[in-house]
């Protein structure tokens, strides 16, 4: 235990805001701020599962915040601090918590957010990690899944399938260097900041694939999403590719990227809220069920992912 | 994953509050109570650390939330819903999830909290589980850990040593079959609901132990705590298996009692806050640092266990 402290002493009180007491308290204390709602989520990361023993402990570290941070953006939620959980084997290398807490420090700085508190064990079985997001929206202005109506358009940010063949690379799949690919493998950027009150109806952060989440906000507006796969936005490295990734860039996870459902009108206005990020058309919900990607002449395409029939 | 959102729709949809959208969304969504500062708070229980293969999942999702829930109670705290991630072996057997989420309810129902989210997860070693807790209190009125002066008393709910005791039984080291003691270490009674408000300066709750948990308190106060060995109580079973186990009683964790720090004139006071549990006072706090045990004969008593000395 006292090694536990002086651990806790050293690396995350730093590391903590105001609301965090200096991690010496039971619990952390926080007064919401006034006219704000709250918005929580939490994901965990496993080593063997999310990420490999020899991974950067940095990289972990800002990639279990940014996965968080990427569900409060999907609600349109403003970020405030994080709690985490952490289980380290016992014999567990100083370095690596020295690394993993600059990671936390450096996204901390980036994303305006300060640790609140948390706990540590020890563990039998590699590292287990979990964060705890906390956000704030105004009143009523969450964006949720269920909120898309017949005729909005389906609406991508940035680019899409990148991580999944960043993954494909690291996995020794790929020839080439892919540097870009992997980068977008290893951290995801939230799309935190985009004021989509009043534009988008609907939204979600791709985690498990632009087809499987778009099945989400499908399902939750008892709607039918149709899209077209050559409108569905390539990063240039990507295309490089070609079409026989096509499945690979629609079905593959961890892009962080937002899929908006956007009434007709609000095109411009999007574009205006995204900035400098590219947002893009590629499809729109309409009545009926399932995800439905057509070719660029129309034909429905079919693809054998798992997950796929089931939406 | 399909099998995954048919588990969550299965066992914890139906425990997810207003706040947790059906557990169909990206995060929750809350308003705070008007006029109440928030309290947070997370822990972990792992396979092989905290709980073991065949331990009875309904105890294992109690033990859970009430761990977490006896750090609200040490803030004085009224618990309003919690996150929880879990991750599980994929042959995990389903009858463990559902004796799992039953044990869930039964607590929700208890403490009256709801499920506002989480995260599952396959784990390839052993089940990981985190759950996080949020609370409320009157602004200003949290119980912290730094707030004792000298000359407070120090005193403690319940009775103590009953878990450690329990567990060594548990471990097969005790003769008898000292049900009450096994049932105290398997399901602790968060000591939630006491107005401590104005009566106590100081609390926390014994997880690790008396004399390290006392410990903190004095440290966060920058004073030392005096406590006499013969004043903490026992309870029947405990006492009954004598002096031998009173440095056991003393150091052995998972009590979830709270110690307080009180002033003088608040004696009364505390215990007509605490009705029918018992709150007995066991020492002072003085001028000094650490942790002191005496002997009824006012002899320094010296205990072997690990974390002692420390303080």
């Amino acid at each position: 235990m006292t090694h536990e402290f002086a651990r806790i002493e050293t690396y995350f009180a730093p590391l903590a805001g105001e609301a965090g007491l200096g991690l010496k308290d039971d619990a952390a204390v926080f007064a919401p701020p006034p006219g704000r709602e709250m918005v929580i989520t939490t994901d965990q990361m496993l080593e063997g599962v999310h990420f490999l023993e020899n991974d950067d402990p940095a990289l972990i570290a800002r990639k279990l915040l940014r996965r968080n941070l990427s569900d409060l953006a999907a609600m349109g939620a403003e970020p405030l601090g994080y709690l985490l959980t952490m289980a380290l084997p016992v014999d567990q290398p100083e370095d690596w918590i020295a690394r993993f807490a600059k990671g936390l420090e450096t996204d901390q700085n980036i994303f305006n957010i300060k640790l609140f508190g948390g706990d540590s064990s020890s563990s039998k079985h590699g590292i287990a990690l979990t964060a705890t997001l906390l956000g704030t929206v105004a009143p009523g202005m969450a964006l949720r899944r269920n909120g898309a109506k017949p005729g909005d358009g389906i609406w991508v940010t940035g680019t899409v399938g990148d991580a999944a063949l960043g993954l494909e690379k690291r996995r020794g799949h790929l020839a080439g260097s892919h540097n870009y690919l992997v980068s977008r493998s290893m951290l995801p950027n939230p799309r935190l900041g985009l004021d989509l009150a009043g534009i988008a109806t609907a939204a979600i952060d791709i985690s498990d694939g632009l087809v499987q989440d778009l099945g989400h906000l499908a399902r939750g507006a008892e709607l039918s999403a149709v899209i077209r796969a050559d409108m569905v936005p390539a990063s240039p490295e990507a295309a490089a590719l070609g079409e026989a990734f096509l499945e690979m860039r629609l079905t593959g996870g961890d892009d962080y990227e937002l899929i908006l459902a956007v009434p007709p009108g609000n095109g411009e206005a999007l574009k205006e809220a995204c900035g400098t990020l590219t947002v893009t058309r590629i499809g729109v919900f309409q009545p009926g069920e399932g995800v439905h990607v057509l070719s660029s002449s129309e034909t429905v395409l079919e693809f054998k992912s798992a997950g796929w029939s089931h939406f």
